[in-house]
């Protein structure tokens, strides 16, 4: 709010309304995790002319904005991102906004927006950003450690599998097929299948692919200096 | 997703801690009403030397982000905003989303976000956006026609009240009292006590003061014209 | 509790699980309406020789337990009964409970359950209870006195349906026909063409059947009377 | 339902109520636990002359009904109960109605309900039951073994802490105090203090009374025997 000093609130006959807002707590002892994601991001990659299969600016932002919600949200203790999407899981304990799912779930992905927009020409100096994008988010509890494990794997076998596909679909498009060419050659292929394909007809050997595209990016709190800087890891 | 085909998603070990996610669609027959709102709207306001009482710069800029909001979701009939805080009116029988209240809360509050970055250089030529500010949503259930009368009243009241006390407040600063002793002129005064000090000691009669600032800003769809255009009413 | 009066609790060091306890209550100005089910009923008919295709014993008991429920919580305006099933449909403006919706779904299938019992000797009584039967409910909230007086359609359709099929269904297998049989024989019947059979084969006229058994049970409180009696009317 | 086979429902326009049922699947990996409580068992207890502090032939009745909810569901690997109250634990991982928590919660404390009149006869072979009570049910989700623990733990403090209190109260009031004046007495003494007066003043050495009503009642399913057959244990 913008007033300077909370005052007292006459009541009025319309203030019943308030009740019909339902409490969203989130169970005790679970990990909070926030999961965002990108709206049409296919649409705004294309409009952007982002380099394919990935793009280092594109995913450089993204990291950027996770750091400035990891920034205003301490209790966030990692964060795991890939694509179009970062997940922010909260300390299992945490007390922030008292626990309303709700709050955590909105405050993370709005910070994640307004970075995301605000940072975007220090990555793209060159190229004014055509329209304001949006994204998604949801709030899933684990209540153990190994599910929260479990979690961030599922997102980064999704990473490995999309990144594997896209490397080999991309690199026969740019070799001159069509896009349902390309989708035609790449139906029913397995992972050791693609690799022979990236080997045998571009030279290219998966296991030297950056880790940025083929692991994502993990971004931790750097206990050790402050609270409030982080250290950024690039798996 | 950045991926151009969606592609049969290879089965993993942790593909079970998607099922933690529990589905939360809306009630039917119901007003869903997202309502965001600006956190730390205090500081953010002072680090950018906001006009006091109001703005008009910063509520214009409110009015463009909640319009972008409503051109992104078609089923939004009404937003109604004032000060930091806008609401936004779906369809009772919209289907937008399967109606999970998580993904209409977000999507709403990141496209206002991302849209008040945007477009804050077209309300704020000569100021540069010093952070990226953050929102919260909530989604709220409304029975019955009049309930959702009752809560656009509520926040038109609310409006209303804070206004005043904002008008008074200011003037008093602005005439050289400090903050604290603003404060104390105002403890305990009624509404009209607040008319009568802003007319004796300030000449200025409330009833005459701006519409926007003292009723807030509602955002129709004009279905006359198309879809996807907005007539925006300033009242 | 047994406790003639309340004491101050001692605090513990496992207070804290308390806080696990989500809260539930139900969205303001909705109709709650609680269904409870008989469970595995079929069985349960079986081993007590009900008759087919309608036990009135049964109705009866099913009916008595509903008036149970009504007697001990006064917000209940009317009930709904057929077959196993009975619905209770609360005042929109209940705070029984606090409108605490496992609460109220609780006391009415209990309530429900230990009537059932307890009043089985007044209906069958020359038959012993073999086992204690279960019963589930759950509670869904209506927005709209449209909606509720769908649901109650829903469930009266429900009703005709069911009880449709189940005379022919008993009447055949009545004349010889074994289960298998007789469920051929109705193998994608349509209403008019059950209406034919039970008249042309067993001169029976749908329409003049008890309305009990074609309509179900509708209780509802007699205000003139007191708040505390309850007239029964069996459409 | 009594239809002795299921048939294929005709669609009509009523259905559509079906959608105002909202899912509400338990959080997996979290340990269910349904705890039911007695209504007004304070009256119930005075009506039905139950002995105090502790009257073994109700304690010994809610046991019965309580193995009754076990013997019905499987997935149920501990009950705990004291007073007129029990705690029922389900498996970790249990599909039992797929995990609907409305279900777990109504078919526990319809089978209790239905089973304490039933077997109420055989714990009061002289006395006439005389009204259906009622119990409430709730579902509370605890993610760690430790909280499990806890919540144990958490109902056993109280059931130590109410029996001391209440053999106190009701030894005074044995020995012609009023309710008032043995509460008045009691006022402010902790446990040690209550100890010394059972002691000093009627003889009683608090850790010599029975287990049953100083902690309660545990049952545990008996996998060695068989599934179905369970081993009651009171501590």
């Amino acid at each position: 709010k913008t007033l300077p000093y909370k005052q007292v609130m006459t009541h009025s006959q319309y203030d019943y309304v308030k009740s019909f807002e339902i409490p969203d707590p989130c169970l005790p002892n679970c990990w909070p995790v926030v999961r965002i994601d990108g709206k049409n991001f296919h649409k705004f990659s294309t409009t952007h002319n982002f380099e394919k299969p990935n793009d280092d600016r594109a995913l450089k932002l993204m990291t950027a904005a996770a750091t400035s919600v990891m920034d205003l949200l301490n209790d966030i203790v990692l964060a795991y991102g890939q694509s179009d999407e970062y997940s922010f899981v909260f300390k299992k304990k945490t007390k922030a906004y008292n626990r309303r799912s709700s709050k955590l779930s909105s405050v993370v992905v709005s910070q994640f927006s307004t970075s995301y927009v605000y940072h975007w020409k220090k990555y793209f100096p060159d190229l004014e950003l055509q329209y304001p994008p949006a994204f998604d988010s949801r709030l899933v509890l684990y209540p153990s450690d190994k599910n929260l494990r479990d979690y961030l794997s599922w997102r980064q076998v999704d990473c490995h599998i999309n990144n594997m596909y896209n490397y080999c679909f991309w690199k026969l498009v740019q070799s001159g097929l069509t896009h349902v060419e390309s989708q035609e050659r790449l139906k029913g292929t397995l992972s050791g299948d693609k690799n022979e394909l990236l080997f045998s007809q571009f030279g290219i050997n998966y296991n030297n692919l950056p880790q940025l595209h083929r692991k994502g990016t993990v971004i931790i709190r750097d206990k050790e200096r402050s609270t409030n800087h982080l250290a950024k890891i690039a798996r």
